[in-house]
């Protein structure tokens, strides 16, 4: 498909854990960066050049967001899973989120197009 | 103060705003981000190699956050105050949530010592 050559970044959260807020804002900015470091370069800059759009989306099950995070990873975006430490509120290991991207919107929608935002 | 060269990154968000969590996460990712991006690279590669720690505080007003952004950003700390586009639950230009490091955790702690856990 060709794309209009927007450039985001998708978090995809597991709701379904009912992270409380500070955690889920701690995994959230985890997934942005690793997201972020695994681009190529040139997707870094048109990303950071065009306001770094950044969108969170909700998947209700560990099985989704193992789903989606593999989708997205052999489409060869750019790909973050984020398993959290398990030191307080979740097992250890317990992945939590997904960043993808910074990659084309329209590759990234081929993978999360279907997903609500997270409220 | 002699540090223990533990470098982190605090991300403070306003609590007094309430956000909604799709909106929150969003925020403090771009808070990371920027965070990360305005640090000079020895103290990048020395939090990504130390593990990424990373924690979010809550202060409780927009006086607050304004003023903590401003003495991590004149004690030389990576600073990256995060201003909402306003389409949606804020007015534009509110500030949400600052940024700081990934530094030294006792310089970030001279700033944010004092504030609690977002919970």
């Amino acid at each position: 498909m060709a794309g209009d050559g927007r450039i985001k970044q998708v978090i995809v959260v597991d709701a379904s854990l009912g992270l409380p807020p500070g955690k889920l804002a701690a995994q959230a900015a985890h997934a942005a960066v690793i997201g972020f470091l695994t681009a190529p370069a040139p997707l870094q800059r048109g990303w950071l050049q065009s306001g770094m759009a950044k969108i969170v989306l909700a998947c209700d099950s560990p099985d989704e967001l193992a789903r989606i995070a593999a989708a997205a990873d052999a489409s060869g975006l750019p790909t973050g899973l984020v398993r959290d430490a398990g030191r307080t509120v979740l097992e250890p290991g317990t992945a939590t989120c997904v960043g993808i991207g910074p990659a084309e919107a329209d590759a990234i929608d081929e993978i999360t197009g279907a997903l609500p935002l997270l409220r």
